[in-house]
């Protein structure tokens, strides 16, 4: 055995997951226990490779020589495999090293989990990595397992090998996972097994002292036999090698399912803790996911359900389905449940119902759901009315709603099936009302197609496959929708209204013409410029709030009232904040109408800059209508972030109103975040609240906007 | 064997579902098909009252006596299973009759849903239940399964008895279940006999030529062997009898979980003509059930999971969730989980922090969730600590996220486990995030508790039983709120907005001051009545929607502007209707600010009138934020139906804003919906749009209003 990917170019991993000779560091013979059970897993699923037990406690274990030390083995080693007490692991690993071992797993717990002296030791064993070249993954972890080269490198007891249960194979492609929890990692290869869902590998990321999940999502990224990746995170901390094999999936096409736990507060909390890492913002994660095209699935068996869909379909063209059935109320049900995800299931043109008519007895129904009934299923009516749907261009995709329940009836001949299910050109998706039996599972699987049990993941699952067909990575953004010269340094002191403006103005963010008057002589001529109706708003870097203290006024229509309205202004912030120190007022033109927006950036620990832009006013808080992406983003990217609001019909003629200058939003949102990229490390946020998009050709106005430095987050 | 309930009072269905003897109309030797199933399931089940096989070809069946007829058996028959052709039913139902049979089920099919004839067939079969007092379930039904008296009435696959399973029962508990699918039903069954939890009956329904849905769930209501009740419905034909049985369901505390299919335009377009009847529109039944408490489920093991927790929990006291686990990862997960319904997962006290510390290694995590590790586990951890947040007051409910994929171990003693189940105060759940092994499922069911695998159903379940809980039915409604007289006879005529106006104004309904200005010459004694700024709108029943003929003039602030709006606004009508009959032009002053609203009341086919309320203005459409119930409700229940908007925090003080007067609201839905239910017949739709809701004790004013009579639905 040697590399994973003879013929293709070789990946300094492939001797990870494929290794030639596997040395266990700590072996024992006690097969219950954790290193007992390393060895007897290895052996179950007929590793072919070398193994080399590492105890010096024993002479043998099992049949096996076992060795006093690793440097008595004497022979090239791909991967040891690490289990001893912390205390003792670096001197192994440092022993690992200086024999030439290529990979390390440690497997052993009492590091970075328990703090202290505990991280100090992770850190020397990152230290060591770096060093020598050896790779290490864990600690902390649970290990991996190469199902296509039976590579059981881990004690977890799901790929404890069952003599009598035949391993069901579904599907031809092969899901990949990478997990931040072994627990998870393996459950989800669990329940992939029992569907007959393929695997290539999965593995558990332990505490990533060097081996990250990010450089392992990359190696699934570019490894041949990976179709599908399952991604199981806590919190990224190689975050540069995550962006690019995220970028790289998105353009070769790779499909990847996230689970990204921590959202909550208690998660978080927990997150935290657990993993010794930020568990990060989760809008900042969702922002990196929805740029690449990952499905986020925040449920197992729906996770499952939308990679047994990937691994086992050809990408639809389109969003209708085709709900076929043979219990009337199940399909209605089928249908409700596509439907839901706001799919079609179109009513068949009369020429597609009548050639279904002929293959069903009366009581059914072929016009959508089709209720082919029971008696049809017996006569072949399920094979002919896939091949029908097949060759009609009415629907883009089949969902089958069945009963597979039986241990010794199947509703169909798979000879017969099989042939139909090689030469579709559709995808299509088995659903069970009642529990499938193992004997229905392996017949379908025989066929190639996989049952699934959980209508509501069904449909979810058909819905991201439409999405995936549809998804395009962005364009790089333009850099050239911003001045070209960088504006002068921030600093670290707060800005005002007037000067975030003044900043994003210098930018090349057009803002309203507006004058900052600074001694009460001036505002004769700036009520001149601005044109009555006006609004005056106090400005001083003091007061990031001005609302809070009466710092602003609107509607003011002659120059009594805008006389009055600036003692007004300059008494309140006197009475409410009397050490602020006050640039002036600011007198500008009422704004037009227009859809009041908002537009945002936030600073995130792992990800940097995030993007943001929702629907302003009360609404923004209420229905949560936002949406994110990392910075940059150009033009376009910006636009089809509109589109995903629900307030998008606000902002396109809803009810007959005018189209709003979408464009001139989205060159806003671009601009803000390539200005919130140039400027990463000098501002934490950027606040436009609210932007006002007035009618097609109008523009926008900037009618308020806050730039906050880096250094002065949170005391605002 | 007799009645189902021996000491509690007889009720008529008893002998249907537990039945002394049988007979089988159309009984075969052939025991592949349908009338061959029937007889097998019956005796494989261990049915132990006498069985009749009808069939004039056949002298015997399996060694049982086979009668030529009906009337040949000579012995009082409880039940009649009738399984011939559909044009020899008729015939056999009278004969049944005749001979004094109890009830009847028709398995066969070829009735309504086949259309014409065959439907006429089905109205005589209904004709000679109500004349003779026979009743009959079917046609078209699969039949129903008797559990605690093994009756399997039914040629369901499910009810097959396999010698080598024994049945796993994990709830003392049982669910029933009323199905308008058989395929459904058994389903619903099939999945909750394999998690363990017990059933009473599951019926299928059929075309409900008699016996109905709504009659079944009585029965299910008032048995005192079901204690949760799970329906599925597509359309409720019974509906009296229905709300009958819901009221008493929600009077008595037992909790329903309902489905209904047919909410999607292709699920309602098949279930139309799948069970020939109505499928109702969703709302009005998703009115109903709200009213009584029912939980909605739109997903079979979704569904199956909230009944697992119903049969095995008491009920919580509060939405605190305990999340114990012993995987860092699962447990993050599971805090997500319940998070995400909005629940809480506290972080506990320090104190129970530190017992908890003292029963799990330092590797572990007593935070919440609490990581107490697989170590602690196999030493009793589980127990403790679950006994541990029994008595604690920081917690309200219990997750346990765990690994039962094992044929072999089970991480606890259930000798040890069972009594703090046994003694258990609040609802404990078991998630395993492995596939649950037979042997997990075995032993926690002897320990008393279900285990669950999906984690979203999980949290969905804990959120159902939290809600249920909490649920009261509401007071009726005090009719007091509305005039005593009833309003003048609506008529078939269009009714304008005066008309409208007028007619709330009789019932009690508050109004704004307006005065419809028939002459030009009374414009001026009417501006001095409002006051300005004024609203003028043109009046005419043929004029349903003013704005779109340029009929509604606002912000008007002096005589001239006045004239001239009069002019204008009958100029536009003529112009764009120029056979409209106008009525006038009705002036009144400009509404105060509020909170703008929508008031409305829906005529549906199956309940009757629907009031709605809702966030009025664009939101409306966009965000879908309204409620319904049936009519009539009282303020209090008005007021329950505001505080589940999503914009309840709008009228509720939101970001400082002042209360707004709920109170006047509430009124206003209670008197809307109060005038719906008496106007119900003559009144198809009252809208109310908008209502502006003022700040607290000034009222709402009603700024719009139509009301359309039956005879005129659609014609508007």
């Amino acid at each position: 055995m040697s590399g994973a990917n003879t013929g293709a170019q070789k990946h300094p991993l492939d001797t990870f997951f494929s290794p030639s000779s596997i040395a266990i560091i700590g072996a024992s013979r006690d097969p219950v226990k954790i290193p007992g059970l390393l060895l007897a897993f290895l052996r179950k699923n007929q590793f072919d490779g070398e193994i080399f037990p590492v105890n010096p406690n024993y002479p043998d274990i099992e049949g096996l020589k076992c060795y006093a030390s690793i440097a008595a083995i004497g022979r090239p080693i791909d991967l040891a495999i690490v289990i001893i007490p912390a205390r003792a692991v670096l001197g192994a690993l440092q022993e690992c090293a200086s024999v030439g071992v290529k990979h390390c797993i440690i497997i052993s717990s009492g590091f970075a989990e328990e703090g202290g002296d505990s991280a100090g030791m992770q850190d020397a064993i990152a230290a060591l990595a770096r060093k020598t070249g050896m790779r290490i993954s864990g600690p902390n972890a649970e290990g991996f397992y190469n199902e296509a080269k039976r590579v059981a490198a881990t004690f977890s007891p799901t790929v404890d090998v069952k003599p009598d249960a035949p391993r069901l194979i579904a599907t031809r492609r092969r899901i990949g996972i990478v997990a931040q929890s072994g627990g998870i990692g393996f459950a989800i290869y669990n329940r992939a097994r029992a569907l007959g869902i393929a695997l290539s590998y999965v593995i558990s990321t332990g505490n990533e002292s060097d081996l990250g999940a990010g450089e392992f999502f990359d190696y699934m990224v570019q490894d041949p036999s990976t179709d599908v990746i399952l991604l199981f995170l806590e919190g990224i901390r190689d975050t540069e090698k995550f962006l690019a094999a995220a970028k790289r999936a998105a353009e070769t096409g790779k499909p990847v399912i996230v689970t990204k736990v921590g959202r909550s507060s208690a998660g978080g909390r927990a997150a935290a803790s657990h993993t010794a890492s930020m568990a990060g913002w989760t809008a900042a994660y969702d922002a990196v996911f929805a740029k690449y095209g990952f499905i986020i699935s925040n449920d197992l068996d729906e996770a499952v359900a939308i990679a047994a869909v990937l691994t086992t379909s050809p990408m639809p063209k389109g969003d209708r389905v085709a709900v076929v059935t043979v219990s009337g109320g199940a399909g209605i049900w089928g249908a409700d449940a596509v439907s839901a995800q706001g799919l079609q299931v179109p009513e068949l043109s009369d020429s597609v119902q009548t050639t279904i008519r002929g293959l069903i007895p009366s009581y059914g129904s072929p016009r959508n759901p089709i209720d082919i009934t029971a008696q049809a299923v017996h006569s072949g009516g399920l094979q002919k009315t896939i091949d029908l749907l097949n060759e009609s261009d009415e629907v883009d995709s089949i969902l089958v709603v069945i009963s597979l329940s039986s241990e010794t009836r199947m509703p169909f001949k798979v000879p017969e099936l099989k042939p139909v299910i090689d030469t579709l050109r559709k995808p299509i998706v088995f659903y069970s009302y009642t529990l499938p039996s193992q004997y229905a599972r392996t017949g379908l699987a025989e066929a190639g197609a996989v049952v699934l049990s959980g209508l509501t993941h069904v449909a979810v699952a058909i819905y991201q496959l439409i999405q995936r067909a549809k998804f395009k990575l962005a364009a790089p953004a333009a850099v050239a929708s911003l001045n070209g010269a960088l504006p002068a340094r921030i600093g670290s002191a707060a800005l005002s209204e007037y000067d975030s403006k003044q900043l994003l103005r210098d930018a090349g963010v057009p803002t309203p013409e507006e004058i900052l008057v600074t001694e009460r002589g001036a505002l004769g001529d700036a009520i001149k410029r601005a044109g009555f109706p006006l609004v005056m708003k106090i400005q001083s870097r003091d007061i990031p709030h001005k609302s809070e203290v009466g710092g602003v006024r609107v509607n003011i229509a002659s120059e009594t009232e805008a006389s009055a309205a600036y003692d007004r202004l300059l008494a309140n912030a006197r009475q409410h904040r009397p050490d602020a120190a006050i640039q002036g007022v600011l007198v500008g033109p009422m704004a037009k109408k227009g859809v009041e927006m908002i537009v945002g950036t936030v600073q995130d620990a792992t990800f940097g800059p995030v993007i943001m832009v929702g629907l302003g006013g009360v609404t923004t808080e209420l229905f949560k209508d936002v949406v994110y992406r990392p910075v940059p983003v150009g033009e376009a990217e910006a636009s089809s972030m509109l589109q995903e609001l629900k307030a998008w019909p606000l902002l396109n003629g809803f009810r007959g109103a005018p189209l709003t200058d979408v464009p001139a939003l989205a060159k806003l949102v671009a601009q803000i975040s390539q200005l919130a990229a140039r400027l990463s490390g000098e501002v934490s946020d950027i606040e436009i609240n609210p932007v006002l998009v007035h009618p097609q050709g109008e523009g926008v106005t900037v009618v308020d906007a806050l730039v906050v430095p880096a250094s002065r987050k949170g005391s605002a």
